[in-house]
């Protein structure tokens, strides 16, 4: 027996009819002895419709009535799932977070869960019921009304949930059946992991694989729990068998690196185009100088991805190369342009139209050399290298987005990740 | 200055720039130097798709999660009308049922408002707050979990939150801009009234005046709440005249007996069609048999509307005769042949398509001859009377449907009610 939460996503929850097919999925794991509760997304599209109404009411709102309206989408979802569940024979109860309680601060539109009472969960569990909760939302201790977590905040949810009860493990019922080592629209050879690390999932999701919310990845991290990725468009009938073909979770697990045997030096190769490189030649170094520069670009709200610092040929100044995002760059450069003397350089330059080509990977740490290969597999296919940066597990370089998919591709195969039998 | 409770219907909510112009009509009362406290209804239609949703998920669903989810119509409304409302510069928050809180009983889906705390609301309003509270809605304080009042239930809301408040009125805007004599599509002479008593307003809207709910107006007498019935299409910054006239309510007010200075004898005309009229001749008669056949009735769930019971020509058996809806016509016959020997009579006999016409008037119990005059005035039309019943303050007749608009155009110029100059 094993204590689940599970989670459902706004397409697996888009109409009766998907909830249906997600609720027996519930039924399934309940079968096999499981404890399980449930926490549900609104329905696909739901939520962007009350967003547009509290725009189009006002746009400067009350960040405490956007949460008090938009709540509402997860209220419907979660009671229809008790419904159906019910329905199946299965006991079970809706809890919107208020009544759970899933206490957060007070940050409304992106509140921190600040902590969960499990009580109440704990004791239906315990006695064969399915709680299902509302996602994305909870009560401010603070003022006592309805909180949001922010966009995608469901999984964060669910994840809180599961630490709170002390779940085995908490599955992610998205759209997509797992993580895979590439996009599988730009190589078709991609794999999907058996087990990824939670550091590696971390910089996956960073790096443009938008299948969790980071937050709920560091989170799970933190409470080391157990993640599964995994689609609800399966046959909720069909044998549980992980895509390493051994019985288990049909999705991708997301663990702690203790959990997998085997590491890969590179798991994964992950592409970020349209990023825009911006270099300051000749900055006046001086304490404070990159505070100065960036603290420029974050007072206008642009996020700066890369950057990469080096001595100038003079060895008195600094040369400065960053990217940002493509659609930012006219905003970044004239920002920097009007610094109000805030710092000082001799030449901007830039350009719009770079890809980030990362591989990620915790065996790099044990592995010399990654970056070198990984430099040379590009240089074999003739592509040239702008920008470089390194973190312990992760290689990233900027190139023209022209050569992008070749980029990934190569690395993809260079790395030994091509599925075999494709 | 008046401390106010104002309550907007779905019309009234239906989008953005209806919830806009309703809004106006607060920020008049608000720059009139009144207090005001706002209660709103679901978008139009959408209480409907979330029942439907809660049909197709089960239709032997669990009423608590009928409530859960169907309560999240005002939340999103009770939400953008706050939003709007501080854009107009206006001070305000939204209050879902549990957070006032309104408390109800457990009954879901039909609960009753059992106590409201009105400390919070009181604060606010007294600070040159407009609370805006959702309406249809409450926590049972035995389970606390969020209830419904039934369809319709926000004028309930609004006049409870009225009473709790001390309000010393509560504005109903709706789609209509008054309580008419009569149906106006019938009689297009009809005239909006200015006043109207609790116990008129209670007759009319039993009688087919779909105003009002029936219970806003029991509970709106009880605790003398001075209501209005207007429209929220009007003009919020058109000047404030009532229908006689004089400033005021743009409107029909609906108030205690003592305010109404001039008493008509007939304040109004209704209309209900498709009634069926079944009666039972030489019912053997003892005591409870009434109850024998009411009961058997009321078993199939059927309402039953007219009632009258004369002594039979035999003086030792009793005639009963009644209606029901058309629609309940054939069950409620085979329910009476198939009694179960729970009574005995000679024969049924029946037909469908009656029409019940009414005239109602706090007048009419100091005068006498209402009804003879009634009877009168449809005979000049050769309009044949079937049944009969009469109340302290109503006289209703059962007529053939083909003469339903014939006789309300009679008795309404008979009563004196035509507009003089249409």
């Amino acid at each position: 027996m094993a204590r689940i939460v599970v989670k459902f996503g706004g397409t697996s929850m888009a109409n009766i009819e998907r909830i249906r097919n997600s609720a027996r999925h519930v039924k399934r794991e309940i079968e096999a002895g499981n404890e399980v509760a449930v926490v549900v997304s609104a329905m696909s599209g739901k939520t962007n419709e009350l967003v547009g109404w509290v725009n189009e009411a006002s746009p400067l709102h009350d960040a405490r009535e956007y949460d008090a309206i938009v709540a509402s989408g997860e209220q419907v979802t979660a009671g229809l799932m008790a419904i159906v569940l019910s329905e199946m024979g299965i006991q079970s109860r809706s809890y919107s977070g208020w009544q759970v309680p899933i206490y957060t601060d007070d940050s409304h539109g992106a509140a921190r869960i600040t902590d969960i009472d499990p009580t109440e969960l704990n004791e239906r569990m315990s006695n064969g019921w399915v709680p299902v909760i509302t996602g994305f939302q909870g009560i401010s201790t603070k003022n006592n009304r309805v909180t949001t977590l922010g966009r995608g905040g469901s999984d964060t949810s669910a994840v809180a949930v599961a630490a709170a009860v002390g779940a085995d493990r908490c599955d992610i019922y998205t759209d997509v059946d797992g993580v895979y080592t590439t996009d599988p629209r730009i190589v078709p050879k991609a794999q999907r992991m058996t087990k990824i690390s939670f550091e590696e999932m971390l910089e996956m999701a960073s790096l443009g694989a938008k299948v969790l919310m980071i937050r709920s990845v560091e989170m799970a991290m933190a409470h080391k729990v157990r993640l599964t990725v995994r689609s609800s468009f399966d046959d909720p009938d069909a044998p549980q068998i992980a895509p390493d073909g051994t019985p288990g979770v049909p999705g991708t697990l997301v663990c702690d690196e203790e959990e997998i045997m085997e590491k890969q030096i590179v798991s994964g190769v992950t592409l970020a185009k349209a990023e825009a490189k911006i270099t300051l030649r000749a900055v006046k170094d001086s304490p404070g100088v990159a505070a100065a520069i960036f603290g420029t670009l974050a007072d206008k709200g642009i996020i700066v991805d890369m950057i990469v610092q080096n001595i100038s040929d003079d060895g008195a100044t600094t040369d400065i190369t960053f990217t940002v995002p493509d659609s930012e760059y006219d905003k970044a450069v004239k920002a920097l342009e009007n610094n109000g003397g805030r710092f000082e350089y001799a030449r901007l330059s830039g350009s719009k139209g770079g890809a980030k080509v990362s591989v990620v990977g915790v065996g790099m740490r044990s592995h010399a050399g990654v970056a070198s290969s990984m430099f040379k597999a590009l240089a074999d296919k003739g592509i040239n290298i702008q920008l470089i940066t390194t973190s312990e597990i992760k290689t990233s370089v900027l190139i023209d987005e022209e050569y992008a998919e070749l980029a990934v591709r190569a690395l993809h195969t260079y790395y030994g990740l091509d599925k075999k039998d494709a």
